[in-house]
């Protein structure tokens, strides 16, 4: 697994792990170890086909050292989406507020979403299935309240990224329609590597980067076009 | 369901059936409301969670009925993707070797795959679950064949995309690093309306082509942008 071993998402364990004491490390540890197993488990059987035995057996625990952390599949799920956008809420923190224009800010949040993507793509997938099963209605009674709660997260960090998209049209950067849509259109690119990357052998962290900015470019394209000018 | 009532898929089939027989015409009529009505029991609840009894229900037929046209579930989603990408095939005929400049194609090309995204969404969203199933190897031997075909097919329409693509850029109108990766972006935006379009109330064909008209923009932006211009 990926996420975690490099990237945002380790150092902010560390960081977060070092104002633990040794005693919450270790239970902490052991939590975060699951969280990534069942990331991964959900990313590749979908909820469904995804049951307890299958994380435990992905990290060689028992069912009873999951059940430990999480009363049930659904709780483990909720929080592996938790965790996912806990990761990116914190990754977007820096640009808070940041000063000048609007692209540049825009830029550098765009990118830092992108490198989440990939960096933490098992977690980021599970926000998907999350939504994906709140859009259609296949949540049960119990679960419902906790993916309200949890969409609502997930809509205040949007919220961030559109504030921005509205600045900067508002600066004459972008030009867009509707910004329902424009909103739409970006974080489909924005999120799309969630479904194609893959990382290569001997690909380097610059590679990575590469992969990001073409992403960035092609949505900064895409929200700076003059509508209607070709046919 | 809004699928054949409107636009492509329902001309595509009114001079289908004009070409049969009244025998076939009631067999065939049969068969693609049992397709439709899959097509979206499929889009609501997922693969898994469908069952046979569902998509009987939502017509006010029988199980026996179903089972008449497909002789399993597995068979009928297959149907359901086949008839999906039979429709995108179609639709993108009258392009296929058309003069002039590049941009001019790829343009009508987009337009018309968005339009079909909109128009025949339960279908389409059948398609995405179809490859999501494939790639994470969620298919059983028995169907694995039956999927590498339905992939194939599918990959020879986005083949069609993709010379286009590449002519654009040799025609110095499209610029991008990565083919591979601009055709991942492509096909995420101008197929994104399968996850975010839903109709409203009072909404002409001309709103319609304006939303369509949106996303091929930032497509086309999003593939004209001069990369590392603006940081």
């Amino acid at each position: 697994m990926k996420a975690g071993k490099t990237g945002r998402a380790g150092r902010w364990e560390v960081s977060r792990r070092m104002a633990l004491g040794v005693r919450e490390h270790v239970a902490d540890s052991s939590r975060i170890d699951i969280l990534r197993a069942a990331a991964c488990c959900f990313m590749e059987r979908g909820y469904t086909a995804t049951s307890i035995d299958d994380v435990a057996r992905r990290i060689g625990a028992t069912k009873g050292r999951i059940y430990h952390h999480f009363p049930s599949k659904a709780d483990l799920f909720a929080e592996v989406f938790r965790h996912g956008m806990d990761i990116n809420f914190e990754a977007l923190a820096p640009f808070q507020g940041m000063a000048g224009p609007a692209l540049v800010r825009w830029r550098r949040m765009a990118k830092t979403h992108v490198l989440q993507m990939i960096d933490t793509k098992p977690f980021q997938r599970a926000v998907w299935i999350g939504v994906e099963m709140h859009l259609r209605g296949a949540t049960t009674p119990e679960q419902r309240s906790v993916f309200n709660e949890l969409i609502d997260y997930r809509d205040r960090y949007g919220a961030q990224f559109r504030d921005t998209l509205i600045q900067c049209r508002d600066e004459g950067v972008f030009r867009f329609e509707n910004p329902s849509i424009a909103g739409q259109l970006m974080f489909m690119t924005l999120n799309s590597p969630i479904f194609w990357y893959s990382p290569r052998t001997g690909e380097t962290r610059s590679d990575i980067e590469a992969i990001a900015d073409q992403v960035v470019d092609y949505a900064q394209g895409g929200l700076c076009k003059e509508q209607g000018t070709q046919t």
